[in-house]
C-alpha cells in the first residue's frame, strides 16, 4: 500500500467509525443485546473500504469526503449485515471472520439474523439523513437510495449470495464455459455491486454528470472483480492466521477463480481487471488518485 | 367488517397486488430461486393491513389512496420479511403460516433468510421512488425513509422481536408488573411500529402537518396494540383451522395478554384501546371514518 492511500484510508476509517459509534451509541429505549450484537460486527475490525469508497467517489465529483461520511457509514453497515447473514450455519456456517467467533456464535442465530436485519434498515436510514444534510433534491435523495438498494438486493449483492449458494451444487455438473459465466455473475453481484454501489453514492451526494457516474460503475466492476479474483488467491496461498478464517472456501470445494482457472491464469486475470480500472478513471484525471492507488492495493492485498 | 370497510380493503388489496406484481415480476438477470420465494411469500394471503393503513394515512391528510399504493406495497414487504424470518427455526421455528407450509420449509433456510433481506431492500427502493412520483422534497423523502426504518428497526419492529425472543427466559422469573411492562414493550414494537410507520408514511406523501401526523401515531400505537391483545385472545378461543396455524404462542408458552391477564381482562383492554384510537381520530372528522372502522374491526376479526 501506498504511504498516501496508507494515510488516507486510516484517516477515513477514524472518521467513519466515530460516526458509527454515534449510529450504534447503546438507546436506552432498545433492548441492549441488540445494539451489543449490531456494534460486535460493525467494530470487528475491517478496512473501512465501502466508505473510503463513497468519499472519494464523492471527491472525484469534486465534492467533499467529509459529508459523505454517513453514506459511508451506511455501506459499511449493509457490508457488516451481509458478513452476519452469509457466516450463519444455514449460509457459509462459519465459526470465525476476521480471526473472531462469527456473530451467531457470540449472540446465537436469532439475534444474528436480527442484528443484520437492523443494520441493513439503519443503512437506509442514515443515508438519507446525509442526502438531507448535503441538501439533495427530492429526486436525488431516491436516487441515492435506489442506487444502494439496487447494489444490495437481489439485483445485486443478495442476487449474488443466492447465485453463489446454488453454485455448490451445480459446479460438478457445469461445463466449464457455463460454470465461467455463473463465477463472473457471481463475483459481480455479490462483491461488485456494492463497490460500485459506494462510488456511485458519493457520486450523486457530490452532484456528479451521468457520465461520471458510469465512469466510476465501469471502474468498481473492475475492481469488484479483481478483489474477489485476489480473494480467491489469497484464499490457497495466504498465510491462514493472518487471515483468520479457515479457507473455508478451498475445504467446501467452492466454485472459485483458482479452483476453475488455475492460480496463473487467476493471477493475469487480476492484471487485466486493474488495467481496466485504470483506464475507466482516465476522465477524471488526478482527482482520482486515490482510486488509481486503490485498484493497485487491491490486488497485492495480505486480504 | 362493515361492508364499507370491506368493500375499500378488497379495492385497495386487489391495487397493492398489482403493483407487488409488478415490482416482484421474474427478472431474467436475477436467480429465479430468490424471485420466487419472495412471491411465495408475499402472495401467501393475508388482508393487506398495512397499505390500507398508508392509503388511509394520506386521505386523512387530504391526499390520493391510488398515489401511494407503492409505499403500501413497501410496507407490505416489510411486514412479509419480518414473518418470514420470524418464522425460521433459530426465531419462532413455525412450519405453517396462514395454512401454508413456511418459506424455510419450501425454499430452505438459507434462500428463506435472503428472501427476507431482499424484500426488505426492495421495500425501501420502492418507497424512495414512491416519494419521487409524488413530487417530495429531499427533505420529505428523507423523513418517509426514516418513518419506516424507525418503525421497521430496532427502535420498531426488530426492537420488539428481540424483546419477544428475551420474554421466553424471562418470563417465569419477572415480577408481574415488570412482565406487563415488558409485554406493552414487546406489542408497542414488534406490532404498533409498522402500523404507526404505515399511517405516517401516508401522511407524510400526502403533506399532513405534525399535528395530523401526531394524531395518526397516537391512533397507530392503539390499534397495534388492540391489535395484538385480538392476536393474543385469538390465539387461544379461535378456530385453530380457520387461523392456520397451530396455536404455537400457548405451545411455546409465550408470553402474551391473556397468560398475563386472562381472557376476560385482556378483552376489557381491547375494549379501552379502541375507545382510544377512535378519541385520536376526532381532528379528522369525516375523513377519518375508515380508520374508525377499522379500529372496531381488528378487536371483532378472526384474524
Amino acid at each position: 500500500m501506498t504511504s498516501l492511500l496508507n494515510r488516507y484510508m486510516e484517516r477515513t476509517s477514524r472518521r467513519v467509525d466515530a460516526v458509527l459509534e454515534r449510529l450504534l451509541a447503546p438507546e436506552a429505549e432498545e433492548p441492549e443485546a441488540i445494539r451489543k450484537a449490531m456494534r460486535y460486527s460493525i467494530f470487528a475490525g475491517g478496512k473501512r473500504l465501502r466508505p473510503c469508497l463513497v468519499a472519494a467517489g464523492a471527491e472525484c465529483c469534486g465534492g467533499n469526503a467529509g459529508r459523505v461520511l454517513k453514506t459511508g457509514a451506511a455501506l459499511e453497515m449493509i457490508h457488516t449485515y451481509s458478513l452476519i447473514h452469509d457466516d450463519l450455519p444455514a449460509m457459509d456456517d462459519d465459526d470465525l471472520r476476521r480471526g473472531k467467533p462469527t456473530s451467531h456464535k457470540v449472540f446465537g442465530e436469532a439475534l444474528a439474523i436480527l442484528a443484520g436485519d437492523g443494520l441493513l434498515t439503519l443503512a437506509f436510514e442514515t443515508a438519507a439523513a446525509n442526502a438531507r444534510e448535503c441538501g439533495l433534491t427530492g429526486s436525488a435523495t431516491a436516487e441515492l437510495v435506489k442506487v444502494i438498494a439496487s447494489g444490495s438486493g437481489t439485483s445485486g449483492m443478495v442476487g449474488g449470495q443466492v447465485a453463489d449458494l446454488g453454485a455448490e451444487k451445480w459446479r460438478r455438473r457445469l461445463p466449464r464455459a457455463r460454470a465461467a459465466r455463473l463465477l463472473e455473475y457471481i463475483h459481480l453481484h455479490k462483491t461488485a455491486a456494492l463497490i460500485v454501489a459506494s462510488l456511485e453514492a458519493g457520486a450523486i451526494l457530490a452532484g456528479g454528470t451521468a457520465a461520471q457516474r458510469r465512469a466510476l460503475r465501469a471502474y468498481g466492476r473492475a475492481i469488484g472483480l479483481s478483489f474477489q479474483v485476489a480473494d480467491d488467491i489469497l484464499d490457497v496461498v495466504g498465510d491462514k492466521k493472518k487471515l483468520g478464517k479457515k479457507g473455508s472456501d478451498a475445504a467446501n470445494q467452492k466454485l472459485t477463480y483458482v479452483s476453475l482457472y488455475g492460480l496463473d491464469r487467476a493471477r493475469r486475470e487480476a492484471a487485466v481487471l486493474t488495467r481496466r480500472a485504470h483506464a475507466a478513471l482516465r476522465p477524471f484525471g488526478r482527482r482520482a488518485w486515490l482510486l488509481r492507488d486503490l485498484a493497485d492495493y487491491i490486488v497485492t492485498r495480505d486480504r
